[in-house]
This record gives C-alpha cells, structure tokens and sequence, in this order.
C-alpha cells in the first residue's frame, strides 16, 4: 500500500446550484417543505418551478463537490468524480472544481440529459428549500469510477443522495470495493432523512459488513436511522456501530465518537445567518482536513464549525473567504 | 401621443457576469488596467483566461440590463432589448429579467457566437476589472429593435457600450429615431472612457443635434468627453450642451445638472466595499426612478445614490435587497 496522493477522493453529484431569494408564502403556495430536499424528474416540471422563482446566482454545487471544494480551499490534495453533461453549466461545474486545483477527469456526457441543478429558495430566515434536477449526474457510469483516482485517495467520500439513483448507486458499490482493495478508508455522508429512509437497511449493511470507516449525519438523520426521536440515545446507538460517527447539531454544535473517545464542540458564533446552503457540506470539509493533518477529534470537529459558519455567513455554498487563514487565526 | 406603458426601456448587452475573487498580482501578470473593461474578440482567447482565473459565480449582468433590473426593483415598469444566444447562458439571462417582470421578448440568436459573458476580477480593494466576450449580444440585429416596445417607453436607456460593435450601433440609431417618432425622451450612459475615446465625435453629433435628453457618466468619461483633467470645469462645460447631466463621483457622490437647476449628493456611507461591479448601472436605476415619480434633481440623486451603496455592498451587479424598501426608509 502506498502512500496516498491525494488526503479525499469524492464521489457525488456534479450540480450548479440556482440560488435565489424566496418567502414562506412561496414555499407554501408550491407545497414544499422548508429545509428539505427534493428531486424533480421531469425536465419539464424543472423549468417550470424555474419560471417561477425569482432571479438567480449561479453557482457550482453538489453536497460532496463542496466537501472537497472546501477540503482544496483548506489546503488538501483532493479528487472528484461526478458527472456532468457537455454543455455550458457542465464547464462552469469544471472550472469551478479544477481552479481549485482538485483532480477532476470525468468525461461530460453527451447526447442525453443536461447538466444537473439544484433551484434553491433561500427564505429570509437563511434558511434553504432544495429542488434538485439531477440530469447527467444521475447517470454517472461504473466506468466513471476511476480505480487508479480512487485508490490514490486517503478516504473515499461518498454522498448519500448517489443511492437515490441506481445507476449512481451501482457505481458507489463498485468504488467502495476499490478503496477496500487498495487498503483505504471510507467515509459516507447521509445527506438527507428521504436517503435514510429510502435506503436505510442498505447503509446498515454496509456499515455491519465493516465497509463504512466513518459516517456524517445530522441528527433528524440519525434519529432516521434508529428510529429513535431520542437525539442523546440514537446517537449513542450508532456511534456503537461504526468506527467513527460524527453528528451535526446544527446552531447546537456537533459531536464524533469514536470507539472510547468522544469529542462535542458549539457552534461557531456568527452575526448573521445568511444562507445554510452547504453548511453540513463544508462542516465535513474541516472535519476532513482536521483528520488528514493528523489532529484530534475535538480540533477536527472545531474546524468543521468555523468553515460551517463562513459557508453560512454568505449566499453560495462553497467558501468566499479564505477558509485556510481562518482556520489558521482561530486555532490560534 | 400616448401614455407611456412603460417608465423606461433600454437597449445594452445581454450578458452574463461569471465574478471570481483575483489579487493585484493576477491582474498585473495578466497585463490588465484594473477598474477598466476591455473587450476579448477570440473565443478561445476567452477560455483561456477562464481557465486560468479562480472559481466564478455567474449573475446576470450588462450594464443597461442591471438598470433596467434595478428599475424594475424599485417597482418601476420596463423593458429591455438585447441578444442571448440559444443556449444555456442565454436562458439565465432571460429568465433573471422576466423574473422581475421585465418585457424582454428580443429573440434568442441561434447558431452564431453564444450568449455573451464578462469575466469580471474583484480584487480585495472591492475594485472590479472587466474581460468581456461579447459574444451574440454585439450582433443585436436592427429588426431586434422593436419599435412597439420602444414607443412605449417614456424614456430610451441606450448603454454607450453598444457603440463599440458596428451592428449594435446601427440599432442604436434605429432606437433613437423610433423614440423621437414617438415624442419619448432619450437617454444615454457614456459607458466607459474607452468607449468615449472611440465615439466622441459621434456622441458630440447626437447631442448638438438634440437628440439625447440625459446624459450619464462618471467623472473619468466626462473628462474624456471633454478633453479636460480639470473635473469641475469639464462638469461645467458638458453640462451645458445637454438638457440634463448627471455625473457621478465614485466615493465623491454625485451631482446633476438640469438647465439653471444643480443639485449634488454625498456618496450612501457603507461599512464595506465587498464588489463595484454594477454601482454606476445602480445608480441610473434610482435616479431615473426618482424621475419617473416626478422627484426633484436631489432626490432622484439620492435614490441613485442608496441603490449605489447597496449594489457594492455586495457581490454582484444587481439588488440584493429589497431596495425599494431601503429607499422608502432613507427617504423617510
């Protein structure tokens, strides 16, 4: 086993966010459930929630491509696979991820569905309601999963929502068994309580095979998981089944297990909630980059929360400040 | 003569602005004058400088259109001419004006150059130094310029940028002709001091022929139109040529010029200067707001200038917040 050339390798949907500014009467008269995420199928349906939602902002997304955006930003060697499609929000997806020196070569798909998007309406409260219409992402081939790049990965990172898809899903399965051959880690992100439930005896046996090194949840995922509305004792119940589990509280901090250890950190204070797109996203960013420079899990947990709290201070959900010097300023 | 249905309607550059953080160091390798705009010809010598530049967020953009977009934020009804291809770029860039209840009907151009784009650097100062490719918004066609929705328009907003490429320029002056036809008062904004350097004989033909009623510029284009550093003395002298001047200082504020009438205004105080991308196009949008409520000169400044400070305060060329509430509340 050789050393690893990059400290995370990712795997998730390669989406452009459409950000746009919304209210609670909207989000009503559409019948949607602040906070939440939902697929639409229907190419159609998709333009049509476009045509009515207010002006946007562009700009690259996907759960996993902002773990590892900001992973870069943080100074780590990263790669991403995810599929776009040959066409102009597919290039700004690329350019966005390669101008930050991440390793990225899926080929863009031709011929068939768009580039994936994601319409956001954030509500005056900061808070985000997730329209997601996956495209070419969706269909992310086994051939896409590239050995060479997942094996020279440090941990594999892969998003939740890739199971929503089989295609996608089949593809996680056949990259979870490279890094196992090539002797790495791999880390899962829940993403959403609809992935629990949908595909919660799958992710339980994965993780009771021993092929899951590390799990990210918030805790309405963890209480998905467990079937338990008791946040304190479902999550003592999963972090009993996996090496490491770490658990978003949201404006109540995080905590992680980890065997005998465990480690809870607050929230980061912050003067204004602008927008949460990306929060958790950037939280497993620092968390990550914390356990590949070798620090503690308290440490890690606290530079999770300071890149949480920059992604929430404005409207995007990949850094805007440097991240890195941040970090560097408040660890002190 | 009928009334109009329109306040305003305006002729610019559709385009898209991909806005990216840059350094001093960036710009002076790349040889570019910060805080100027300059025209890229050469698609691929576009994505080069793409490519080399950081990640970007895309926000629709064009001068004239972000007038017209703050106009139409401060509840005034408009409507804009100006040509997307039929491309991806292209449909954010008409949705993001139709979503503010904009008229924009000018087809989308297909199979020529795609939808047009700046590439705009924000260096820490808040500066922004402008790449643009205009891609098919400078083969703006002259059967684009509707002379129904023109003769709705109480006011013509002709951005000076277009006179840079010979096809928008014929449809300038169809523009103005239509207008004059129509009893409605012309505007124009001189765009960039590049621009004047170009077209300063023709721009001095139109106003000595009386054909533009309200002239825009900052303080480097009137001293450019003028042929005369001494800033007050150039003031002085172009304001006389034309029915009404308005030209604004940067951190100076702004001051106008109407027959016998002068009136000038401080600069809105901000606690940061994040992006000036969009202030001048900002503050047209509030001033010809004021007029078109009937507003005196200092008001009409005043709202140019509240909707100036709340576009820099902010990445991005367009409103952000609500700003037709902000100028109710700093009117009192």
């Amino acid at each position: 086993m050789t050393n690893p050339k990059f400290d995370v390798v990712a795997i998730g949907n390669a989406i452009v966010d459409i950000l746009s500014q919304s209210t609670d009467e909207f989000l009503a008269a559409e019948g949607m459930t602040k906070g939440s995420m939902q697929l639409i199928f229907d190419p159609a349906a998709a333009d049509a929630l476009y045509a009515r939602m207010g002006p946007g902002r562009e700009v690259s997304g996907g759960s996993a491509a902002n773990t590892i955006a900001g992973l870069a930003a943080l100074g780590q060697p990263c790669g991403f696979i995810g599929q776009v499609a040959d066409d102009q929000l597919g290039q700004v997806f690329a350019h966005d991820v390669q101008a930050l020196g991440v390793h990225f070569t899926t080929p863009a798909a031709t011929g068939g569905e768009p580039t994936g998007r994601c319409l956001v309406l954030i509500t005056p409260d900061g808070q985000r309601t997730m329209n997601t219409f996956l495209g070419a992402a969706q269909f992310l081939p086994e051939a896409a999963v590239d050995a060479e790049t997942i094996a020279a990965g440090g941990i594999l990172y892969l998003e939740g929502y890739l199971w929503n898809a089989e295609q996608s899903r089949d593809a996680m399965k056949r990259a979870i068994g490279i890094a196992r051959d090539a002797g790495r880690k791999v880390a899962l992100t829940l993403s959403d309580v609809f992935v629990v439930e949908g595909h919660r005896d799958e992710f339980f046996a994965l993780i009771d095979a021993g092929q899951i090194d590390l799990l990210f949840a918030n805790d309405n995922e963890v209480r998905a998981m467990m079937q338990n509305e008791d946040i304190a004792a479902a999550v003592a119940a999963l972090a009993v089944r996996v090496p490491t589990l770490v658990c978003t509280h949201g404006p109540a901090g995080a905590e992680a297990h980890e065997g005998d250890e465990h480690a809870r950190v607050p929230a980061e204070a912050i003067d204004q909630v602008v927008d949460t797109t990306g929060a958790g996203d950037l939280f497993a960013a620092g968390f990550l980059a914390g356990q590949a420079q070798g620090r503690d899990l308290e440490t890690s947990l606290r530079m999770g929360a300071i890149c949480a709290a920059e992604c929430i201070s404005h409207i995007g959900p990949r850094p805007v400040a440097d991240i890195k010097a941040l970090v560097a300023e408040k660890l002190g």
